[in-house]
């Protein structure tokens, strides 16, 4: 009789989620099996400031699929099981039953390490005290929500001016609540040029957001529950703090394993999500991805990103043979009622990789002028002076944005210049675009048509 | 002293207006001159249809650029200036003035042939009635709404299911008038397939407009008015009538004076925009173009291409060295709630040209599916079953429809393959994509990972 393989999947979010399907999907006769620390499953968390914000009724809406939709297609989903210890030279796990209090060992033919990232806290004072909050899992999300319904507050400090940062401050604006946002740097959206990202910030104040630039966080103070920011310049009253200053990939057991990190210190892999144990593979937000524009591998924690690489991993655990050819470095985002989205490298990005730099920034129409509705468009291009190669790009505005920056996403897999953009064949309706694109007109602009 | 080049461009909406700007500003020691038998210049036609509808207040909307702001830019318009003969050996142009009722010789360095396309009025009884209508200029569209309201009619037939068409359907709607359209074909929009296309029928039956398809117009009825159309299977009354049935290219002087004619009946260009006749260049909607994915000559008059094409014969004229690389295929549209997108060759078309066709047709969303207002996205990829390069796609939606089709044309301009688009990195926030975009899902579930 031929022996099962068995794949044990741990973290059950975005990456592992993926991972579990694909396999099973892809080979029917394998057991596997996924373990999750938390009590939720294969969710979308970049929804959960839309739910915060109560615009999405109930947190079920951002679960995807659930345990039981897992057992139906064959994957034993187990939640509240955090693994311990990975033996990597016997393969197996040794995993903490958390409701129950005991631990077991179970093992595995291939594993994948899909466990994310943990938000970081500082170590500095009052951190630890009731009221402060990190964004980071769905029960991180509901224990947000939670505190705005029972602790009613009645002012916000939100320390980072990041997508989470500007995202969840946006979400206690619609509950009426004061909020300032607290940055070290001296712009919001750091993953932007400065000039790009003054739009977000004329946004974010617009809509009464108090935003500190170039100022930090010292500590919290208050007795029990947090009662006030205090940063380098000023004293903020607060009881209810969010930390948004960025994650760190969830490595500990994976290092101790044996297996090695690489770009920001998360989990080195190759194309095929393999690391460098036989057997182990990782994907998500605790592994590395190569930054297609530079070659150079990079740590950009994404939902996108961990999607693909944990299907990319589950194929070939299966048996398939696929690769995950990077990425680009898009990533966008909605701050109130402005889209914001980028890929590449922004222009500051590019002189520090040593480029040579030129660039095209342009204000255009989303649609027709003329056509109800139409917003004002930017668009960025970031273009290798010497062989005129596409490098970046960034768009914001009311609507358009977004999905805008696909093309230019793509014009970076395949290293295209800027002139090739100039004869893409862009879509046009009034309703959707300006005879000229937007992305079209910065692209022309720069163009030499040698 | 230098003679002062002399560029004369024949026709003023789209390419004509664009090759006119783009040389000036290029060559700001040139005459430009540019003449329009009409009484417009620089507009956006796409409009009309909203403008009919009602959605847009007045046509000033839809005129991009007057004559005058031309004359500040140094070029001279003259609407209303019909050319009358092309006498290329001399290089002058015979020009009638049809407000003045004379005629006068004018000579050119350069001359840019923008003569664009007539609409198709097919010999048939009873087309030269009052009430019956074409859209093809902004004076069309002025008198179909000038019609709508001085003489109120009470039933609207249109003749042909295409773009103009369905735009307009919809536009006869907005007045709340029972509209029936008469279409040839099996089915609406015949640049897409079949299955696509059903989308589009159920949504413009759904706003109560009656479709008769496999259906022929014979001939419209009445007395000075008309009051009815008479197809191959029943009378339809109707007070309006509109005949959408396509364009023919406006060649003939291009002809008579020595211009060869190619692909559709169109002006034969190089990728300069240069006819066979020296200093004549043709650009728009009376020449014809390649289609990137088979390297085939075609006519597809479409703004967007009228205006590159414009713009590469006005910078070439000056002096620079510019190429237009051809078209996609790309068109888009809005019909009632849906958007509708395509690019490259259908299946249909595909199999026609001899490919081995594979397609992956999928149902998602437009943006997360917890997220307010997400809509029903449909994709159809058309893939070489050899290469597996994309040949085509087509995306129809109530959202989000129109700028996806953008990568898809970006990926056929390089040649590329599904397999390629499986590695793109699209961009994802909640409120304008899923996680897993809609065109990553199409290219996902054929994708081999080799």
């Amino acid at each position: 009789m031929v022996k099962k393989q068995r794949l044990v999947v741990i973290g059950g979010v975005a990456a592992g989620a993926s991972a579990a399907a694909k396999a099973k999907r892809t080979n029917p006769e394998s057991e596997v099996i996924l373990l999750e620390r938390g009590p939720f499953i294969s969710y979308g968390s970049c929804g959960m400031p839309a739910l915060v914000a109560g615009m999405i009724p109930s947190a079920d809406e951002l679960i995807a699929r659930d345990p039981q939709e897992f057992a139906r297609r064959g994957v034993e989903v187990r939640t509240q099981h955090q693994v311990m210890e990975v033996d990597a030279e016997n393969k197996r796990v040794l995993v903490a039953e958390l409701t129950a209090g005991r631990e077991y060992s179970l093992a595995y033919d291939d594993l994948v390490i899909a466990m994310g990232a943990d938000a970081i806290r500082p170590k500095l004072p009052g951190l630890d005290l009731d009221g402060v909050f990190v964004l980071r899992t769905l029960a991180d999300g509901l224990a947000i929500s939670e505190a705005l319904k029972t602790h009613r507050p009645r002012s916000v400090a939100v320390i980072g001016a990041g997508y989470v940062g500007l995202l969840m401050a946006a979400a206690f604006r619609a509950h009426d609540l004061p909020v300032t946002v607290v940055e070290m740097a001296p712009q919001v959206m750091v993953n932007l040029d400065e000039d790009m990202s003054m739009l977000v910030l004329d946004e974010v104040r617009s809509h009464g957001v108090r935003v500190l630039l170039n100022d930090k966080l010292v500590r919290c103070e208050g007795r029990n529950r947090v009662e006030k920011v205090v940063t380098e310049s000023e004293e903020i009253p607060a009881d209810l703090v969010l930390l948004a200053i960025g994650v760190r990939p969830n490595t500990r057991l994976a290092q101790e394993a044996g297996v090695q990190l690489g770009a920001g210190g998360a989990i080195a892999v190759d194309k095929h999500m393999r690391t460098n144990v036989a057997g182990i593979y990782a994907a998500g937000d605790c592994a590395e991805a190569v930054l297609q524009v530079t070659g150079d591998k990079v740590y950009i924690p994404l939902g996108t990103t961990a999607n693909k690489q944990g299907r990319v991993a589950g194929a070939n655990v299966a048996g398939m043979d696929c690769t995950f050819e990077g990425i680009a470095g898009t990533a966008a985002t909605k701050v109130f009622g402005l889209e914001v989205a980028r890929t590449g490298l922004t222009e500051r990005e590019a002189v520090t990789k040593g480029f040579s730099v030129h660039t095209s920034r342009i204000t255009a129409k989303d649609r027709s002028g003329y056509y109800p509705g139409a917003s004002r468009l930017d668009v960025k291009l970031v273009i290798d002076a010497g062989g005129r190669r596409l490098l970046g790009g960034q768009l914001i505005g009311a609507s358009g944005a977004v999905k805008r920056v696909d093309v230019l996403a793509a014009a970076i897999y395949a290293q295209m210049t800027v002139d090739d953009l100039t004869h893409f064949d862009y879509s046009y309706t009034p309703s959707a675009a300006s005879v000229w694109d937007a992305t079209l007109i910065a692209a022309n602009v720069t163009s030499r048509c040698k």
